[in-house]
C-alpha cells in the first residue's frame, strides 16, 4: 500500500485534475487525499470519468481542511482562479504545484502586459520552480526543502521548451517560428462554440495568433537557456481534431551553418539519458505519445534554406500537464523520477 | 441541356478524377464524356463514389477513341504516369488540363533534381500553362488558341502561393516558412500504412520533411510574382485527421517593417474581386471552404517579431484541384469563371 | 434568374435552417426571402457558415413583415416553440412547412402522453400533410390548394419509415426493432455536454432508450402503411463520431416465413421509380448520402432466424430536414420534384 | 522484479498481440518472454507501437526454442492459421491461449459450417476453456493442472455474452437481437478499403449481415447458460469512426411479463461483485471504458413493447481481447484476478 505524502488535488473535475488524480490512485508511493470540485461536488469521479477509474467523491474546496490533512497539493484551477488557493496552501506549509499560469512568469511587468492585471501573490510572484524535469531537475530535486511552489509549464511551452533548448542552449538560435498543432483537449471542459463537435470535425484553423500567452513563458524559458533576449519566438497555436495530442514544429533560423549531425549530437547529448524524451528516426505523432508522459523529437537541417527543422510531440494532458506533474514530485519528494509513469 | 465541349475524365477512380467527373457531369455548358479507369474499368462510379450522384460507367483508357470523341480531357494520373497520356492527347488537338505534377515545372534541371528522371515529354515539358486562375488569368483565357495544355496546381501549391504572391508582388518576402496541414484524401485512395484509419486518427505528424516535391512548384511561382529568386520557402506539410481540407500557415519575414494595414490593403487589391478568395475576420478553418473552390485567407502582423502570419484554407480536392480544373476551363472556354462552381 | 415564389427561413442560425436557406439561395426557381433569426439577428449567415456561401443576413423575425413580402416560410424552431409562428402565418395565406414536431402527430393524446403539454395551436394540430414525399406525395402535390401546412418529419422517422414502409404495406411487420445510429448534427448547434468533441470522440452510445419522441411518429406513420396498430416498435437512437449521417437498422420479425427475393421485390416495387431512393448491393453507408437528398437501402433475410434486416442510411440535415422540406415544396409548386436537389 | 512464468507473445505485430505484450510487460508477476512476427521479425516493437513503450525486438516464429525457453504462450494469429502452432507448444507442455477463434467452437459440424473446412488439430478441437472469466472462472482456475488450452472469446462475443447472460439463465430470453458497433481496430492492421481513413470518417455501416461468425459462438454460450438451444441471436455488426471501442445493443424478448427492477436484481446478483463489471446508471460508451478491462452494462424494460433492453460496452482491444487474456493467465495461475490490469 502506498505510504507516502498525502496530496490532494484541487479542480478535480477538469481534464487535468481528474487525471492527476488518477495518477496519483494509481502511484505507488503518494496517497490521493482529496479531491474538490465546486459544482460537481458530491459527484463520484468515475461517474464523470469512468476510464481513469477512481473511487472518490469530490468534495468542496475547504483550504483549512485541506491544509491541515495533506502534506502536497496539485491545483488545477483556471488562470487567475489558481493564485489565491495555492498562495494559501502554501503559506499553510503545503508543497504546492500550481497547473495554471499564474505563477510561471518571473517578470511582473511581462505579466501585467499579458494577463492585463496586477497578481493576487505580489510576493509569491516569480518564486516558484519552473516544474519542467529536463530543464530544472535539480531545482525541483530541492523545492521542499528551499520551500517554494513549483509552476506547471504550459502544455505548449513543454513542447516547445523540451524541442528548442538544446539549440538555444547552444547558441543556435538566430529566430524561431513554432507552429504548434494541438487536440481539443487543450481547450478544457468548459463549453463553448470552438469544442462543439461539429465545430472540429473535418477542420483545423489557427487561434490566439499574435497574441497568444504561451509566447512570453517559451521566451522566458529559451532566454533561461541562452536564446538571445531579443529573440521573440513566433508562436501560432492551431486547433485539430484531436481529443489528446500536440504537435509544435520549430523552424529555427541559426546565426551560422550547421550540419544534421552536429544538430543530431546536441539533442543526443541533451537527451540521451532523459527518460521522458525520446529522439526518433520517424517524424513524431501525437498517437505515438498518447497516454504517455514521453516527448518525442526528431530534427532535420532543411539543405535548401540552412533552418533547422526541429518536431516535438507530447499528450498535451499527460507530459503537456498531469504526468509531469507527478514526475515533478517525484523529483520533489526524492523518488525515482519514473515511478508511477510507466503504465 | 449541356452543349459545350465533351470533356473526358482520365483516371476517374481517383479521388480527383471521380469530383472532376461529378463537376462535369453538373456543369450546364460542358459536357462529361468518357471515363476512365484500369483496375475499375466497367465498373458504375456510382459503386465507387455514391454520393457524387454521377450515372457513367468507366473504360479502360483507349486514348485514340478518347481523341476521336473529345474536344478535351482531364488527367487524373499519378506524377509520372501522366506526362505520355497528356502528350498524345495534346498532339490529337485536344486541350488537356494535367491535374498531375509532371508539366508543372519549367525548369528541366529542376526537374530532375526532383523527380529523379528525365521528363518522358521533353518538347512539351515547359510549355504549359500553370492554373491558377487568380495568378495566370490571362493566359487560361487564351490556352484554347495557343495550343499550349494547362498543368493544374498542386493542392499545396495552390493554397500557399495564394496566400504569399500580394506579399511577393510587393517585395516582402525576405524569407518565408510554410507549415501545412492536410486532410487525408490529399494522399489518395491507394492503400498505405500511413492512411489506415487507426494511424491517422488521434494523430498529426510531419511528412516529406526537407524535400517535398511541391517546394520548387511553390518557389517558382513566388518568384514568377516577385519574390527574389534566391529566397528558399521552407515548406513541411502535416497529415490530420480530416477528410478534405488544408491550411497554409505561412510565416513571412519581411525586408523591412510594415503594418497590418499595409498588409490588409495589399491582399486587398489583390483579391477584392476575386469570385473564389475570401479575406476573412477570423482566421480561416478547412470546414469553412468544403466542398467548395472558395480559398479564405487572413493576414497579421505580428508585433513582437515584426513577421507577416497569412493563414490561407483550400478544400484540397476542390480548389486544390478538381473544382480549380474547372475553373481553368471555364477561362479556357470564354465562360463565366464561377459557372458550375457555386453549387 | 429565379421567378418563383419567395420563400423565408425562420430560425436560420440553426443547422436545418441554414441549409434550407442555402437550398432556397441555389434553387433555380425559389427566391430566398428573409432569413432570421433572435441571437444572431444582424450576422451575415456566411459568417456562422461560411461553406454554405449564402449571401444573406439574419433579422429578427416580425412575423407581419415576413407575412407580407412572402409566399411561404420554412420554419426552423425547437420542438414546442414552432407552433405559434407557423399558425400565425398559415393563418396569414403562406404556406408553411414546420421541420419541428409540433405537427407531426395527429393524435391528441399521444402529443400529450409525449410531449406532456396541450398543444398551442390545437386547432391546426392534426391536419397538417406529413411530408415524406415517397409516402404522400399526392398530398404534398395539393397542399397549396388545400390550404393545409406541412410537417417536415424528423430525421429517425425519414429513415425508419423509408426503410419499413414496403414491409408494412406487405402485412410482413409482425414486429420491428429500429436500431437507430446518428451524427451529431442532429444534435443541433445548442452547446451541451454531449456535443464537446472530447466527449464524442472515441465514444458511441445509446440515448433517450425507451422513451425517444421520434417513437410514436414512427409508429403512425407505419401504421398509415399498414401494420398492425398493436405493434410497438423498439427505437433506440445511438449517437456516433460523425457529423452528419443516420443509419437506421431494422430487424423485422414476420408473420410469416419470407424469402430474400420476396423482399427485395416489394423494395423495388415501392422504389423502382423513386428519384431520391437507391435499392444498393452492399450495405448502406452514411457517407455514401452525405451532402445529398437521397435515401439508400438494402434488405436481408437472416437464414437463421427467418427476421427481415433491412437498413437504411440518410443524411440527418438533408434527406432527414432540410433538402427534404425543398422536395415537399417542389411538389407542392408543382415543380419537377428533384428540381435544387441534383447539386 | 517479475518472477512469474515466462510468457511468449506470437504474432506480436498486430494490434492484439502488440497489447498483450505491452500488459505482460507491465505484469508485476507474469515476464514477457519471446514476442515473434514474421514479416517485422527484427524490429523493435516500439518502432511500430511507441506509445506502448515495450523494450523488445519481434523475432522469427521458433516454435521448438519457444517451447524451450517459455512457460506459456499468447497466441495472436489470425483464424485458421494459429491451430496449428497452438497444437504444437499445447503439445509440448505449455499452457496456451489462442486468441483466434480456432478453439472456440465446441460442436465440429458448427465449425465445418462456419469456417467452411477440417480443423488442423481435431483432437485438440472442442477442448478448451472458452476464456471469458465472468462465465468459466472455474474451469480457468483450473486450467494449469487440466492440461487445457484457453480460447480467448471474440471481441463481440465477449460483449454480447457478458450483456445477455443473466437474461439467459433467468430463461428470459425468448429472442434476442444483437446490434453491435465497433472501432476500426477491429479490422486489424491488415490494409484494406475498408479501413482507409477516407472510407471510415463520415461513416457508419454494417457488415457481415445474415453470417459473421461470431453468431454461432454467441450462441454456444448463451446456450450454455440456460438460453433455448432453438434461439438462434440475431446478430449484426457495425464499423464506426472509433478506433478502439465497442458496444452491443442487446433487444431481447422475454418469454413472459418482466420489470424492469426484476431485471436489475439479475445484473446486480450476476455483477455485483465482479471486479471488471460494472453497472452504470447512464447509458454506457465506449469512450468509458476505454484502455481498461471494464465492460460496463445497462438495462431497461420498455414500457411499451415489454422487450429488455441491455447495453454494453468494452474496448475491443482490451477486455475484448488481450486484457482478458490476461485476466484469464491470472486465473489459471492462481494470481489475483485484478493484477496488472488495474492501471
Amino acid at each position: 500500500m502506498a505510504e507516502g505524502p498525502k496530496i490532494a488535488v484541487l479542480g478535480a473535475s477538469g481534464f487535468a485534475g481528474a487525471l492527476a488524480a488518477r495518477l496519483l490512485h494509481r502511484h505507488p508511493w503518494f496517497r490521493l487525499g482529496a479531491i474538490t470540485a465546486r459544482a460537481e461536488a458530491g459527484m463520484a469521479l468515475r461517474e464523470l470519468y469512468p476510464h481513469h477509474r477512481v473511487d472518490a467523491t469530490m468534495v468542496e474546496p475547504d483550504l483549512d481542511a485541506i491544509a491541515a490533512e495533506h502534506d502536497a497539493a496539485i491545483v488545477g484551477y483556471p488562470h487567475g482562479a489558481s493564485s489565491e488557493a495555492v498562495a494559501a496552501l502554501h503559506e499553510r506549509g503545503l508543497l504546492v504545484l500550481d497547473l495554471s499560469a499564474d505563477f510561471r512568469l518571473r517578470d511582473p511587468a511581462t505579466y501585467r502586459h499579458w494577463y492585463g492585471d496586477v497578481h493576487v501573490a505580489p510576493d509569491l510572484f516569480g518564486t516558484a520552480v519552473y516544474g519542467l524535469p529536463e530543464v530544472h531537475r535539480d531545482a525541483l530535486r530541492g523545492v521542499a526543502e528551499d520551500g517554494r511552489l513549483v509552476a506547471g509549464p504550459g502544455c505548449f511551452p513543454t513542447a516547445a521548451i523540451l524541442t528548442v533548448a538544446p539549440l538555444a542552449r547552444a547558441g543556435l538560435v538566430g529566430d524561431v517560428v513554432i507552429d504548434a498543432k494541438t487536440g481539443v483537449s487543450g481547450a478544457g471542459r468548459k463549453l463553448q462554440r470552438s469544442t462543439h463537435y461539429v465545430d472540429v470535425s473535418e477542420n483545423a484553423h489557427a487561434y490566439g495568433v499574435a497574441g497568444h500567452r504561451h509566447q512570453p513563458e517559451i521566451r522566458q524559458e529559451l532566454a533561461g537557456q541562452g536564446m538571445d533576449a531579443a529573440v521573440q519566438p513566433v508562436f501560432v497555436p492551431h486547433l485539430v481534431p484531436v481529443d489528446q495530442g500536440e504537435l509544435v514544429s520549430c523552424y529555427v533560423r541559426p546565426p551560422r551553418e550547421v550540419s544534421a549531425d552536429e544538430v543530431a549530437d546536441l539533442f543526443r547529448e541533451a537527451y540521451g539519458e532523459e527518460p521522458f524524451v525520446e529522439l526518433t528516426a520517424a517524424e513524431p505523432g501525437m498517437r505515438d505519445v498518447q497516454g504517455t508522459n514521453v516527448a518525442r523529437i526528431r530534427t532535420h537541417v532543411d539543405p535548401l534554406s540552412g533552418r533547422i527543422l526541429a518536431f516535438g510531440a507530447i499528450d498535451n494532458l499527460w507530459k503537456g500537464t498531469s504526468s509531469q506533474a507527478i514526475q515533478s514530485l517525484n523529483l520533489a519528494y526524492g523518488r525515482p523520477e519514473t515511478e508511477g509513469l510507466d503504465g
